[in-house]
């Protein structure tokens, strides 16, 4: 490490991405600061940082007002400010704010999180280098809805309509047939507007049960760029992550390389800086088509450390300060497989309604190829204001059987109680012979939704059913 | 893994090894059987096994008794026993009644225990292979005083005495000069008598300040034999490892390489199977010298499992299963490097005297490169009749200084309340300047031992300081 380029970090963010940069932080000996608002002072990042700081009353204001963050920053004698995922993490007027005042953003400079930041901007820069996108339009901020219907015929059914400004799963509307193309648009424009605060629609062809696979990228201040690998993210529900692998268990060594190839030069094409992701749809025909780039750290970035042996947010902090990617891409091997379920205090039989409360009882799951990186812990109270990831559970094994066969070992070992929890929901996932085939794209949670809660409501009650007997024996 | 060879395995242990092995069976979808003692029935690997059987009211009586422990894995249908390390691990009795009983060992056969077992027959053997062993002497049963005082002035003082079935730092001298040679030859030969029941002792040159560095070995049934590179565990206390690190952070590649070429051949010479470790000692002028063979599992193997990737106890089972050895010498690589602390119920400004009692809390070091191995829990009962480990620390960074800097903070971080531990003492030792730099034999512990309490003490007391502010605060 470069040193005396950064000397201090404030941590713009809570939770476990908070702990996770103060770990980082103390691994290479940098002082760090965490900031913290006052129904969230008992969150464990504000006890494991070097220094915390409250800004403000509210649940969330203080960690989404730049200029507060900047300020204590500047009080504290932070150099550099690690924004973590979510929040203000891909805000261009903080990223903006942050360089204006004189300190280090620990991620891209502001105009590339502005570039990407506009999905459309960022579809018309990889088209002009060469990197497949998803058949599509340009915005449609003036053409007449018979043009859009031409426009939509000649892609072909079905089509998706997205905002330019949109994220997070808002302001995009899928179109199967021509008589439903006309109300998706003023809604999906309406929305936009809404969310956004920017109309601007435009249109893709809708790839069918698509997989997902990201790939992580670093690149330093001196145009050295390199990407670390792929994971597969295709287990969703509603666009949300909820099991990731590193790396996918069933693309070739020959389509990997093709897709890492692209993800580079993606990156290069921005001339991207620090750790970001390179989003893919991959169709059944292993055609791949740039989706998004992220601009930041990952909630999923631990799998990708496991299989190859870089830290990515020490390597985030050591490229802020200046250092050169000493990586090559030749170097860069994934080895093993490593998974991630993220454990929600979630109620799966109610809809997945958020189920705050107080943990009465913690056992991590632990020992060989286990990771959890989590905030909570015993009598911990989860204030009902914030995501309601607990922890995130990574396993890693030699292979895709055993990193599955020991995941479901890991979910089953790791106890909370007193809330609502996935983890019965994540270990029946766990247990399905298609995803332990590693056969599944983006539809399969949501396709076999009923199913696995049907399987989990059984298993649920036989928990239920042995702590009340365990009770009732007065244990 | 070779279907149908090992269908359910009995754990002949307790506490985290048995829960590590516990942990491989589950990830290999293999049935597996605790043991326990009545004292004992709250550890946590009697809640985690599959099933459980009492096999006595006596605290360890159970534990070393191979006719009981082989019956109970007859009734429940074992077919194969692991004896983890410790109690019956390396008792020639014991594999052989499991072996005359038709049940699977994991472990080597019971003659290469035997052969190993005694000290004078495995370095004889390694003598005629051309394994580099210390200058010493065949066993002195007959020799005349006179003789013994020649031998050991041809040898060189300082000399130190051994006894043949010695083991755990029993049944051995240091000599310095001639005149405290009979003496010590005498009690040495009573302790042998005593310990061993057996009073054979030969007559070794003592190295003085080496390294301990030790290679993992892994064999198949069909003469397959590999290393995956080694461990030094010069962090010792009364010849008892404290911190282990895998690679060793000073030795060149050279030597590496050479030293793993006679630790294979080590392994040949005896047609050794299953895991098992070849020990050396390293003197200041880079000679090695065979120490020992450890024929069993070790307490430090999880060191090696996270910088080489490879799950040692599933490879046990596996090999014991009859599978082939699928892993080439020149495939092994370690990966960065791991540190394992071991943490203890101890009190190390008393001599380290135990400290039984219950976990009052709990809060184990979670996150990037951080693993635990542990029995313990909130609100356990540490028994007062079994080893003090309450959990192994390992850490795993890139290189040996990011590593060391990731043991200190997870140090920091993990917390056990209730008890007096060795988290402070070892705390300590990861924050000195010459641990840091890798500079260290066995003999650094000891020399340093006075003034690093001296230090923990301090630390200690701020601790205590602390949490008595605290609650006077009533927190």
């Amino acid at each position: 490490m470069q040193q005396g380029a950064i000397h201090k970090i404030l941590i713009a963010n809570r939770g476990e991405i908070a702990i996770r940069i103060v770990r980082a932080c103390k691994d290479l000996h940098i002082a760090n600061v965490a900031i913290y608002t006052k129904p969230d002072a008992e969150c464990l990042h504000v006890k494991v940082a070097d220094e915390a700081y409250c800004v403000g009353d509210e649940p969330l204001k203080g960690y989404l007002d730049p200029a507060k963050i900047i300020e204590t920053a500047k009080q504290c004698g932070a150099d550099a400010i690690h924004p973590g995922y979510g929040f203000l993490s891909e805000n261009y007027d903080f990223a903006k704010a942050v360089e204006d005042a004189g300190l280090i953003l620990i991620g891209p400079k502001s105009d590339i999180i502005l570039k990407m930041g506009n999905k459309n901007i960022a579809r018309s820069l990889m088209k002009e280098n060469g990197i497949p996108v998803v058949p599509g339009t340009e915005p449609l901020n003036k053409e007449s809805m018979d043009t859009i219907k031409t426009l939509a015929r000649r892609i072909g059914y079905p089509v998706i309509l997205k905002s330019s400004g949109g994220g997070g799963g808002r302001g995009i509307r899928e179109v199967w047939s021509e008589d439903e193309l006309e109300e998706n648009f003023e809604s999906c424009k309406r929305e936009a507007k809404a969310f956004f605060n920017n109309d601007e629609v435009f249109m893709e062809k809708l790839i069918e049960k698509p997989r997902h696979i990201e790939f992580q990228i670093l690149g330093d201040n001196y145009g050295n760029i390199i990407h670390l690998c792929e994971r597969d993210c295709s287990i969703q529900r509603r666009h949300q992550k909820v099991i990731e692998i590193a790396p996918c268990p069933t693309i070739s060594e020959d389509l990997r390389k093709r897709m890492g190839v692209a993800a580079v030069a993606a990156a290069k094409a921005v001339g991207y800086t620090n750790a970001g992701t390179i989003e893919f749809l991959l169709d059944d025909y292993n055609n791949f088509y740039f989706m998004e780039m992220n601009t930041r750290i990952q909630v999923e970035h631990g799998i990708t450390e496991e299989v190859t042996g870089v830290d990515l947010i020490g390597r985030q902090i050591r490229i802020a300060s200046g250092e050169i990617l000493d990586i090559e891409q030749s170097e860069v091997k994934a080895r093993g497989v490593a998974i991630e379920a993220r454990i929600t205090a979630e109620n799966a039989w109610k809809d997945f309604a958020p189920s705050p409360g107080t943990i009465t009882g913690y056992f991590p799951a632990l020992g060989p190829g286990v990771r959890v990186d989590t905030h909570i812990y015993q009598d911990y109270e989860i204030p009902p204001f914030y995501d309601s990831m607990l922890a995130k559970l990574m396993v890693k094994d030699s292979s895709y059987d055993l990193a599955v066969s020991k995941l479901e070992r890991a979910l089953d070992e790791f106890k909370i109680e007193g809330v609502t929890t996935t983890l019965p929901f994540l270990h029946a996932i766990s247990k399905r012979r298609h995803f332990r085939k590693g056969f599944f794209d983006t539809s399969y949670l949501e396709e076999r939704l009923e199913d696995i809660l049907e399987n989990t409501a059984d298993e649920a009650s036989e928990v239920v059913a042995a702590i009340a007997a365990a009770k009732l024996r007065g244990e």
